[in-house]
């Protein structure tokens, strides 16, 4: 008889090895769960939904239930919230929440996809209506109904992550006042401060107001509506906020049951995706995984490394032999007309993991000088001062610059130094480069900073 | 006393080598010696000036002899044709072109930055005016006078290379009516047959008429203008033409002075760029490298691994020990809206240096397909069928697509295979990217050619 296989969590993770085991062994019996509305939805599009430059929010959903069968046999159920994983039955207790029914299922094995939550600000609040976490697409849609139905005119971003960011754009572009509160003295701690500094600045230029080095001592509301902001020792009046202080791995489910969570307080995994417990797997943002230059184990909220490890633990369900080496936390966004991308360790990542490290910062054009949409970009190389070895690097620019993080990814990946950089044979032409790109510019001026012996 | 040191050639190769040794010995004596009337310039960006999309040709010039001597410390003389070396004396016997006055300098080291010069067809008629090649500013600027003079309507371009591709484009730009003749069946043997035929339909789509796997057989003049290509059976009236049958090194000198040229037709040098005859390099085009990737060595006609070569012979120059490992034949090109690169081998140039190689393409979005301006891309793959490395690579593609090419440069660099492609860290946000970038969707497809034992 084939293997029964639950999948709890239907997204990057959760899809991706339920299509990929599928796929290379069409006999097992998968079933998705989710405690959502939706499956398979782009929680990066959300930003775009909310603006409009995305019609709906159904753009950003790949698959339905049904389509999901129809196309790649495979069963899904949502609005099915898994309450309790019992391995020594392999069952799991679950609760169907529209009819409030509880059931149990049966599986030969299991794979735990359950992603991140968003943390809370430990102060009073934060239960008030009008204040917004996007974690999920039914988030996004809460959201723009909000903003629909009322005359929200002033709107406080709570911390200057990656959603932060894109939010305070999305309602920017929908003609609000928006104002961001960070608590450090600088947003978007995934770069080194002078690169956090440009982003701020187009912010700035964008509009939104910026109170950095400030943090949220308390959110008031009056008959459970959100009215105002408290930080720096002011009320700041608005119609609603948007909560970014952080996000933690989804780990209740698999703690529960005794799978213990590693270092990173994600869940402990081998690099197939198996968890401590004979039958369960782990995949995607709920799981443990490895950072490609440091060593160690990281909680990672991207998507990408979450379909990557999906991708694993599919093949290793099908019966092949599948390892994840791991991530670099390398991501890539769009702030208005500037685009930040990043990956493997910041400078000060690099210090604080003990590396010997320095950093180079050139301004460099993205097309030759000469050829007409030209544009100024900034790349960051953070280095060992021995030998060069490279250990991350950030990029800023306009929309030609975004994706040449990936040669830096590629050479982290590669362990490449400086050196290697300088003598990459990368691509010229006038209208999509210089004929030393702005990569190997920052290698060749950070060299001089770094000892051969 | 301070060494004297002679640079022949003032473009990439030589202007860096020049630049490189001056800034870390500055006690050197520098001289450049170029036969045109220019030095350091642009001439992929000539297309640009041709049509006015860049203003002038000064602006694809860096520097001139005075802004060189004031910025750089090094003395170029324009106009000086270098006739002949005499290693044995380390004397250079030189002709100034504008007094036609000749002259001998010494040396203590000699560097050779010749660069290629372009082929003719062995056919009638390539003496007549109204033929153009493209190999220095000068021919870009007699082209631009000839156009501005006469009422040019009709242009002919003689292969279909690099060179014949955007001079297609810059002619059709500046409303010429251009038919573009190949003797092979598809233009562009940089790319597979497959990739080529995309080209092909760019170029139609804006109105050049492709002659495909159509020889040239003669040039017809009357008082020594051309008037007509014999192509095909037929006299093709054309009030202009520009050949790119192809480009050799241009190796008179070091020949003429016992220097050996290697299987590549290009002047023999070891890593560091030293030639065989004592105290004189060799760099750029007109010396030989090395195929990271077949390990061959070529002649490669590309700026920038000309100018890689002139930092390592300028590095050796001033007494540090510097290697240059060498070329992946990367490029990029824009023709009209379609930005088309490649690196590394083609299927066709795997199987010709022995691999057991087979390739994969797949097309797919270069952005979240709900992003609005999200569009097609075409990602080729060449890898060996045993274990996967990755051979080489081709991209098709919007302007996102073009600098992704650097990934498998890259790559190849680090002699990655499809398994390693599949597992890099590489960006996404919705406005740049998919989740799964499209050199990964290529190497998922393509894992499933490879055998693992």
């Amino acid at each position: 008889m084939a293997e029964r296989i639950l999948v709890v969590g239907g997204n990057a993770a959760g899809m991706t090895a339920a299509s990929r085991a599928k796929r290379l062994d069409p006999a097992l019996r998968i079933t998705v769960l989710e405690s959502s509305r939706f499956i398979s939805y782009s929680i990066c599009g959300l930003p775009y939904a909310l603006t409009g430059e995305v019609k709906s929010h159904q753009d950003l959903v790949a698959f339905t239930p049904q389509s999901l069968k129809e196309e790649r046999g495979l069963q899904a159920r949502i609005r099915v919230k898994v309450q309790e994983i019992l391995p020594g039955r392999r069952v799991i207790l679950c609760r169907d929440l529209e009819s409030d029914e509880e059931f149990e299922l049966g599986y030969d094995r299991l794979v735990l996809a359950t992603g991140y939550v968003p943390r809370l600000p430990r102060i009073v609040g934060t239960e008030l209506e009008g204040l917004f976490t996007v974690s999920r697409l039914e988030h996004g849609i809460a959201m723009r109904e909000r903003l629909s139905q009322s005359q929200a005119r002033r709107a406080a971003i709570v911390g200057g992550g990656y959603i932060g960011l894109m939010m305070a754009q999305a309602l920017r572009t929908l003609g609000l006042e928006v104002m961001l509160m960070e608590r450090n003295r600088h947003l978007y701690s995934q770069v080194d401060e002078e690169m956090a500094l440009e982003i701020e600045q187009e912010l700035s230029r964008q509009g939104v107001e910026l109170l950095l080095g400030t943090a949220v001592h308390s959110l008031r509301g009056r008959n459970g509506r959100l009215e105002a902001v408290e930080a720096a020792g002011k009320l700041h009046a608005v119609d609603l906020a948007l909560l970014d202080v952080g996000v933690a791995p989804n780990t209740e489910l698999a703690r529960g049951c005794g799978i213990p969570c590693g270092m990173s307080t994600a869940v402990q995994v081998d690099d197939r995706g198996q968890t401590p417990v004979s039958g369960i797997y782990a995949a995607g943002n709920c799981a443990e995984t490895r950072h490609l230059v440091s060593g160690r184990p990281i909680f990672s909220a991207l998507g990408t490394t979450a379909a990557k490890q999906g991708r694993v633990v599919g093949e290793n369900l099908s019966g092949r032999r599948s390892t994840f080496a791991g991530s670099l936390e390398t991501s890539v966004e769009k702030v208005f007309g500037l685009s930040v991308a990043r990956t493997g360790l910041t400078l000060r990542q690099a210090l604080q993991s003990g590396f010997e490290a320095d950093a180079v910062t050139v301004k460099a054009r993205d097309r030759a000088s000469y050829y007409p949409a030209s544009q100024s970009m900034k790349v960051r190389l953070v280095f060992e001062k021995r030998g060069g070895r490279l250990l991350g690097g950030q990029i800023l620019g306009g929309d030609l610059a975004a994706k040449r993080i990936d040669t830096l990814v590629t050479a982290l990946t590669a362990k490449m130094s400086l050196q290697d950089l300088s003598q990459l044979d990368l691509a010229y032409a006038p209208p999509y480069a210089t004929l030393w790109d702005p990569i190997q510019i920052a290698a060749n001026v950070g060299l001089r900073k770094v000892r051969r012996w």
